[in-house]
């Protein structure tokens, strides 16, 4: 692992870290904000998983989670969002919704993306492993979160990892991929035609077949352009009290889909997983 | 004035906004925040003054300054650094420590400088009514801080400009430009040899001179790469202390120059201005 950048914010430490990632086959940067801490102690995690085109950095500079994880000690995490480099397929029109910058957290089955786009094992396993092992993270106290996309990711990685987290939560997340624009394009051409894989990788289909939560907060803005189409919170909101997962779903009045957005709900999701994470 | 962009962020609106100015010639992009307030509310208004190579974007975008604002209730406006665009001069090489994104805040007297490079006169009167005209602020109390340049900026300003703001601070202002490299080149190519003409926007010049401050907020990083050959902050604190100005000048341990540095003060001095600004 190589350190790209660290630099001291909020009493912390903001890095930027470089490692050759054996499930993408390409270099990955992530980024690790570490409070405050005493020597030797270990700090709750807590992963935030970013939305279509982002890399680590859009939460790194916009997120406004600092202030707030300094306040709670806890270390926040952010991987990229897809393998990247001069040999990782793309769109072929180079479309921002797939390919390079949208890997949707799975491992792709079909060609020619399975080589390189194996995000699910990279944020499931590798990573995990890797920050494990070089920063000072208790992994018994972890948080999940994620945008859009993100907010996909983290669901689908805290429905399929019981007992993992401690805390889930997102923030305008696609619930059900499945049965959306984004999600019907990404899952077909990583996944394949089969969409009994897909199932796999969709919130909405995993609750549907019995997996379970013990509680999520979602923050989504009533005035996000992607609310009705890509969205649809309504589907997770059935789904959840179908089985009984208490859902907290907060339509946030005149909000859109941007770290406008975001940040003006981040440090309400830090303290709230914080209250998890710190118990 | 256009509107550019409106946003809802921390129960406010982040706008961006563009308009054509008299001063520079060109067209003007600026940010304002206003929080959530009752209708027919005026607010106060803190100015944030950008250093070198930003426009309003970098602060707006990092500066983590609107849960701060939105909580005391304060309209933060800030102004980009230069006036832009095809037909206005640059230097020479393209460096970025003058010419565009680096308008210092004088107006320039030297051909080719002086017919778009007014920054003076825009952020000290043209945009400041525009301001008044168009925005819910209360221009009686006005407080105003910036970085780097834009320290330089809104000393100098609130410094000539006595009675007009109620509280002034700055992040790793440049104090006495006069005397630093930064400030040799763009006083001697936008205001001419003669140094005499420099005083008046030079901090440690004006206080020598005779300008006072009722009291004064500055944070600067002890790990800023600027700071002892472009910053010194020694001759500021020499300059308060011969004038008896009450400075609070924190050197910050282990910060740089950057918004990770901003960002982690920026609510501390917001409260500062505000508990000045909402007595």
């Amino acid at each position: 692992m190589e350190t790209v950048s660290e630099v001291k914010s909020h009493g912390g430490v903001q890095g930027v870290y470089r490692h050759a990632s054996a499930e993408t086959g390409t270099d990955m940067v992530f980024s690790v904000f570490v409070p405050a801490h005493a020597p030797g102690a270990k700090l709750p995690v807590l992963w935030y998983l970013s939305g279509l085109t982002c890399t680590h950095a859009n939460v790194t500079e916009k997120g406004e989670f600092r202030a707030a994880c300094a306040e709670a000690g806890i270390i926040l995490v952010a991987p990229d969002t897809s393998p990247r480099g001069e040999g990782v397929p793309d769109d072929s029109e180079g479309a921002w919704d797939f390919g390079l910058g949208a890997g949707f957290y799975v491992d792709a089955t079909t060609t020619p993306w399975s080589a390189n786009y194996r995000m699910w094992s990279y944020v499931t396993a590798e990573l995990p492993a890797l920050v494990a092992d070089q920063f000072p993270v208790d992994m018994d106290r972890q948080g999940i979160t994620g945008h859009s996309m993100g907010g996909h990711g983290a669901l689908t990685v805290a429905l399929r990892h019981p007992g993992r987290f401690r805390s889930t939560s997102a923030f305008a997340p696609i619930v059900a991929p499945s049965q959306v624009p984004w999600g019907d394009k990404a899952l077909s051409n990583y996944l394949g035609a089969d969409r009994s894989a897909w199932r796999a990788h969709d919130s909405v289909a995993l609750i549907e077949d019995g997996a379970r939560l013990p509680e999520l907060l979602v923050d989504i803005g009533d005035a996000d352009p992607f609310f009705e189409r890509e969205l649809k919170p309504e589907l997770l909101e059935q789904a959840c009290a179908d089985a009984g997962i208490p859902l907290t779903l907060r339509r946030q009045a005149g909000y859109d889909h941007s770290y406008y957005f975001i940040s003006s709900f981040m440090a309400d999701h830090v303290r709230w997983h914080a209250e998890r994470l710190n118990r």
